[in-house]
């Protein structure tokens, strides 16, 4: 505090929700505590504290201010978790940008958000490069050199270095108090059609967010919890909502963090062993791919708690996570929402249910966090009964809601209706409150009158050993309407090999113990190589009902 | 959710901070959870939400609309929870009278708060028979008939019952969105001097206050929890500062809710022990009280987690609970901050610490909660180092602090200056960020040039066995300044007797192994049979100063 703080102010109780604010509890309880780059750099949150005012003070000399819009690009790192803190607590606006998105659509994100400065890993050198002619609006680089990665020729001007401008700047800044309402973060949503759209969130927002989150994700009796003994590692890219809000619950939390930089299965292994992380999320994907990796059969995994979002948390991948002693769990969200609305926890006394009940909940979509006011209605409004059977659209509000898409007024009034977020998910909620996501409105299928999910397909064919991935979509049926067609990758080396019939029969017993409906049962199984997937490695369902449209006959052509 | 949701309006993302959202989570996750009425009224959150609209139905028929204060007279049950709720969510503001201060000051307290409609326990009919001409504003009464209370003779018009007016009630209500800065809650505080005085709260405080609370209440790794799990029963009055925000996080939480009524010590422990409490927050004296009592020797206690508030925690009480089984520790606040600003909770490792070890953590005064943002400074404002030596005064800036006393712009223009808030308690805190209070400002012992600690003092004293309560007051005197002098009242079933000399001989023993200075062992330690309190059961050392104030030869003159 300093000496000035006795000069009064009109409203002297104000206190804003600024994101400078979640820094009181780590500074006070939790100085000494690690943060770890890809267990070679250790910094302590003491170190960090000093290391957030160089960061202000260097970009501050570069010309950055309030409401300059600053942008990054590095791999997940102690450096973006500064940027995290520092860049908004200035009163400027931390640009993550998406780096699976083409060059190009990374220069019209760039150009678009408005970004003045560009913060930029040297791994990422040539997409600049390569693009650099489109960049309309930075007028500063600064290079992030990072030990290990080598620099390709280039002619980017860099004005600076990021560790030699902290060295270069004072370790004292005095961040400022503005209104909470201020924007924070800005980053770009990847569709299947269109350009990348922007989403933004404020201080407000964020603290809300953090706090409700480190609430819910805390007060489970035991498991499936986020607590101060924890150690943090992100397997969510940074730059993707916020690595779901995690860092900065993890700050607030005082725990020990460990940044994996890029992400190398083998490398994250070593990490939860040598750093001793208890507590990661990831997509369903890479939590796959991480449990076939040669090393994870070596490895105590029994401590380490994953929340997976991004898509829905498979029944078969969820048994081969616990299998492994893994506290793994569903958790929902996108990025309008900043992300978290939902977390698949077990209920007070669930804990002693056996292993199959226990993945029936953990791939659930979850309960709502606290604050989240969330329905299942009809095109009119209407709420769905809470039966666990009819459904409707997700529709939800939060204090922590992106506001509309950065200046496109036509997407927000979509996004926006009568005061509700419109997620487009489709979803029942059960007589215990739990929420499940059925599909993506424009995925559903209707056949023989009823709708089908193709997420619970997917989820039940992903329980037959032989398959490793798995789509279903709806083509056209003249009898029924639609019909779902399941697409299945095998694994390359399952113990038996399985053929389409087996895979059909597999789900048919599902259809024969009432479990889901004969429509539901695909009538065709097709085994294809691969399924095609947007940028952030979600299933592309409109690419593969193209591809896999049906002739009259009924048969698909692909 | 009803038909015109989908009705635009002008910030459709408006996500307004109201009590009324904190009731999302329990009515997703736990509708058939329960809340316990002394054992004998059952009802569920299911229950609770149908209530909550009949009891503004009901006050709403009375006149209630927003900004109409009403005001609450109850022992701590589920009506008084239902006000919690229901009162601010109409926009109407909720007055806890503190039925421990006077009937002149229950007057004061009511008019000066333009409460309109009081509710009232059958219990209280003489105090507000004794006081009815002086009310100046209340036009309403409405009984509280609780089954087994019998009500006196009395002329109190009432218009109306609190169950007769739910069941002539509609069990639909739309509570409206207005302004987050609308008071939600007032009461008053109580000093040594002068009148009692107005704090308030908004909804947007109580909201932040509730989740930051649940935050930092569940985030320990096992410990000092207070979790989905629990059971919780309030031992704090409700009238008192919110009973520490706790029944609006148990509510959040969805957990089981006992409210005990009146607090008579068997019948608490009879609830402990049938309903399964395991999460509560009492004043020291209480818990003294309730290890006193002969049943609770009979009575398995160690789930049961315990805060204690509204003083220190002294060293022999903590040491007699634990030695129960019972996690006790020690929470801060005070009625202008709403009150929670430290939780005594233990850090991760700390867990394996030996049980004097414990004790001294558990009795610190704690580690801050989230967004708490705590100094100890000198009269200019400079922050005391945190070496758990040098001292300074408390001040404190949180989201959910009283923006000032109730039409008392002199009082509030001292509580805020410069942008804190003057707790008027002197502390220092320890290099683990822990905080100990050594003193009220006005309590503060100098002694031979250094500062003595009262309540140290005291905490030392209350681990002798003979000790029940003590009270460590400063004396003038012409060599040392001040000199303490300790008023001890003995244990009358003690195992064995002490005298003064043996109390004296016992702090003696603390200054020879360095824990205290030499000028902190009372000159006087004098056996009473009584200490002097204030209304709510705090010492009141003004009074006790002036009762042992010293002759001119140094000796206490009573």
């Amino acid at each position: 505090m300093n000496h000035d703080m006795f000069e009064s102010s009109p409203a002297a109780y104000a206190y804003p929700l600024l994101i400078k604010h979640l820094l009181h509890t780590p500074l006070a309880h939790a100085v000494d505590q690690e943060i770890v780059y890809r267990g070679e750099t250790r910094l302590t949150y003491r170190a960090m504290r000093e290391r957030l005012a160089r960061l202000a003070n260097g970009l501050s000399r570069h010309g950055a201010s309030m409401g300059t819009t600053v942008a990054v690009i590095d791999w997940d790192s102690h450096r973006y978790l500064e940027c995290y803190f520092a860049i908004p607590m200035m009163g400027a606006v931390l640009q993550t940008v998406n780096v699976r998105l083409s060059p190009a659509e990374i220069a019209y994100t760039i150009n678009h958000a408005g970004a003045q400065i560009l913060l930029l890993h040297t791994d990422f050198l040539p997409v600049i490069e390569s693009i650099r002619d489109q960049l309309e609006t930075v007028r500063t680089f600064i290079w992030i050199d990072d030990a290990g990665s080598e620099a390709s020729a280039h002619t980017i001007p860099f004005a600076d270095e990021y560790e030699r401008m902290l060295a270069a700047s004072e370790p004292a800044y005095d961040f400022p108090d503005f209104d909470e309402n201020t924007r924070a973060t800005t980053f770009y949503t990847t569709g299947t059609t269109g350009l990348p759209k922007g989403v933004y969130f404020s201080h407000r927002q964020l603290v809300l967010h953090t706090i409700t989150g480190m609430a819910a994700l805390a007060s489970p009796v035991s498991g499936q919890r986020f607590h101060r003994g924890d150690v943090y590692m992100p397997i969510t890219p940074m730059f993707h909502v916020h690595a779901w809000g995690m860092p900065y619950i993890a700050t607030v939390l005082g725990v020990k963090q460990v940044y994996p930089g890029r992400y190398l299965p083998e490398r994250l292994l070593a990490l939860v062993r040598d750093e001793g992380v208890t507590f990661s999320h990831c997509v369903g994907t890479i939590m796959h791919m991480l449990l076939g990796c040669g090393d994870a059969k070596s490895i105590d995994l029994s401590r380490w708690k994953v929340v997976i979002g991004g898509g829905a948390l498979p029944h078969g991948l969820a048994r081969a996570a616990l299998e492994r002693g893994i506290d793994i769990f569903a958790g929902y969200g996108m990025s309008e929402t900043c992300p978290l609305l939902t977390l698949a926890q077990l209920k007070p006394g669930s804990e002693t249910l056996d292993l199959d009940e226990q993945v029936e909940l953990r791939c659930k979509t979850g309960l709502p966090l606290p604050l989240v006011d969330l329905h299942i209605v009809d095109e009119e409004g209407i709420d769905a009964v809470h039966d666990g059977r009819a459904s409707g659209e997700v529709v939800v509000r939060t204090p922590w809601l992106t506001q509309g898409y950065l200046k496109d007024a036509e997407a927000s009034a979509q996004l926006w209706d009568g005061g509700y977020l419109h997620t487009q998910d489709v979803a029942n909620i059960d007589p215990n409150g739990y929420l499940q996501i059925t599909d993506r409105i424009k995925d559903v299928i209707k056949s023989g009158g009823e709708w089908v999910s193709s997420l619970e397909i997917e989820s039940l064919i992903s329980l037959h050993p032989a398959v490793s991935e798995v789509a279903v979509i709806g083509i056209k049926d003249e009898k029924w309407g639609e019909r779902p067609v399941a697409l299945v990758v095998l694994k390359p080396q399952a113990a038996a090999p399985a053929s389409a019939d087996d895979i059909r029969n597999h789900v048919l017993a599902f259809s024969e113990t009432g479990r889901i409906s004969k429509y539901a049962v695909p009538q065709i199984v097709k085994i294809v190589d691969q399924l095609d997937k947007t940028s952030v490695g979600k299933l592309n369902k409109k690419r593969l009902r193209e591809q896999f449209a049906v002739t009259p006959e009924g048969k698909a052509t692909s």
